[in-house]
């Protein structure tokens, strides 16, 4: 949480609220003090997949919650993993945690007492780098997380786009018609060449070489490993070739670059915004940055929607 | 006009406007009657590039509303070619009529007694097909012309997405990398590989023979020239992998066609949607349907958009 100390509080005074930031293995569940404090978050283990996945995730939220809320608490802000509309609500399906069409706008209101906030991760995550991090003062933004997989949220004229949760999925984009087979079904997807772990996974098909993951065939593409340099080189045009799409459809003022991939920095930042300069002719080329939150972003989120609950409320 | 027959009058009962359609080779403008019905357009010629290009054009249209107006008009709508702001009514640069910089939101100001609306052409059709035509009750929708170019406008959530008039330039997005030299500057270009005018082109440098147009090379291909189907095919695929990375990213419920490429009719639409089909995986495949207003489709945005300003200055 070290790097959100604007002065007077990470996110400046507002209703106290409790964030929930849903991951793949683990559940993170933080209070957030009046003066924008948000206090070291509980961890717990995210329940494995199945039956009732969403009701077991939701009961051992409930549980974290009740150890962090305090009676001055006023709401819940909670994220969602998957495809996931934020204005209903409504989860259609995650992969990870193996649920399917699930109503988290029904089951939070009745479980529990306090106002609950629900943002897919990412949009949730996106919020915090354009409310606080590195897409402020963009008008429109993209935000893309390059880890596990690929996905993207949009603000456009300060709005996040939701499309009944089905937005942002460039990572299913197809950046290599007839390439690598994607988990989607497609082939050649953005998240099947570039994602982090792809790269590692394409390195290890072609070599038949272990590697702990994409910052390891970086390493090794630096001392000159040419397997490591083509799958490298060849991710980061993916991912050129992609955000270039993103470019000429909603010309973004920002780009903002977060999840694991991100943390490489500069060796994939400034080869990733030359790229995107040779194919990026008619819109301006976006700033590209790298995300300011890092794997705080989806629990910065969450506590700025539950605020904006509060103060939605009050105001209506 | 025929199309957009509605009963009692095409548009609907409104203000009386003019309504004004800027082109490459003419200038319509048609008066547009209080209830709804659109006259015939009186069509005059696109002054030719150069020096002072837009107040030239500005002097043209001026003359014609002059003849078409009457007392009871109540506004102006102008479609704008080019990379055209809406919102601050300031033209970036149009590389067919030849200016660059053009404050068309002061030169109309000052030459025009009425208030002028102004939007970009593709965007006024595209308010067209939003509000009467194909892409009625869409909350999110593409309409993309294919045409000599590629140029696409955007409705999300119902309001035109502008990006300070940069948005929707798909034509410049690259579907093919290092593919052919496109009039931006770049390589592979949706617009240089299959457009209406990038389709007749390329069957004439792959074959040495001339063809009249898009139209032309698809006749040729039904009769079973492989050079004629390997074009059209290597368009198909170019226009739905372009169309595919839309969806990804802002999954529209509808995309709407339209441009001279779309009278081709389901020779186009039908091997296109089983193109985009199995590109999209994530997101639901939006329906895909011709534009409704064809070659009038700026014609009646700029209405449109005129008794909107005029609505507005009415409510405000």
């Amino acid at each position: 949480m070290s790097k959100i100390t604007p002065e007077g509080g990470a996110l400046g005074p507002g209703a106290p609220v409790v964030a929930v930031d849903v991951g793949g293995t683990s559940i993170k569940v933080a209070a957030v003090s009046a003066d924008g404090q948000i206090a070291d978050a509980l961890r717990v283990p995210t329940p494995a997949r199945g039956d009732d996945a969403a009701e077991r995730v939701l009961d051992v939220v409930a549980d974290a919650v009740a150890q962090v809320a305090t009676s001055e608490t006023r709401a819940i802000g909670l994220t969602v993993p998957g495809i996931f509309d934020d204005e209903r609500g409504f989860g259609h399906w995650s992969e990870n945690l193996g649920w399917r069409d699930v109503d988290f706008a029904a089951l939070t209101a009745s479980r529990f007492d306090l106002p609950v906030a629900l943002r897919h991760d990412v949009r949730a995550g996106a919020l915090a780098e354009r409310r606080l991090g590195s897409a402020r003062e963009a008008r429109n933004a993209l935000v893309v997380i390059v880890g596990t997989g690929i996905s993207a949220a949009l603000f456009l004229d300060d709005k996040a786009h939701v499309a009944e949760g089905y937005a942002g999925e460039i990572g299913h984009a197809v950046v290599v018609p007839g390439g690598e087979k994607c988990l989607c079904g497609g082939r050649g997807c953005l998240e099947a060449t570039a994602s982090a772990a792809a790269i590692a996974r394409r390195y290890r098909r072609r070599t038949g070489q272990e590697v702990s993951g994409a910052a390891h065939v970086l390493a090794r593409a630096e001392q000159g490993d040419p397997d490591a340099v083509a799958v490298w080189e060849s991710a980061l045009d993916a991912l050129a070739l992609g955000l270039s799409h993103v470019v000429a459809l909603i010309a973004p003022d920002v780009i903002v670059v977060g999840g694991g991939l991100s943390e490489a920095g500069d060796a994939l930042m400034l080869p990733l915004d030359a790229r995107l300069r040779t194919l990026v002719r008619v819109p301006p080329v976006p700033t590209l940055v790298r995300a300011h939150f890092g794997q705080d972003a989806g629990l910065v989120g969450a506590a700025l929607a539950a605020r904006d609950l509060v103060a939605n409320h009050a105001a209506s």
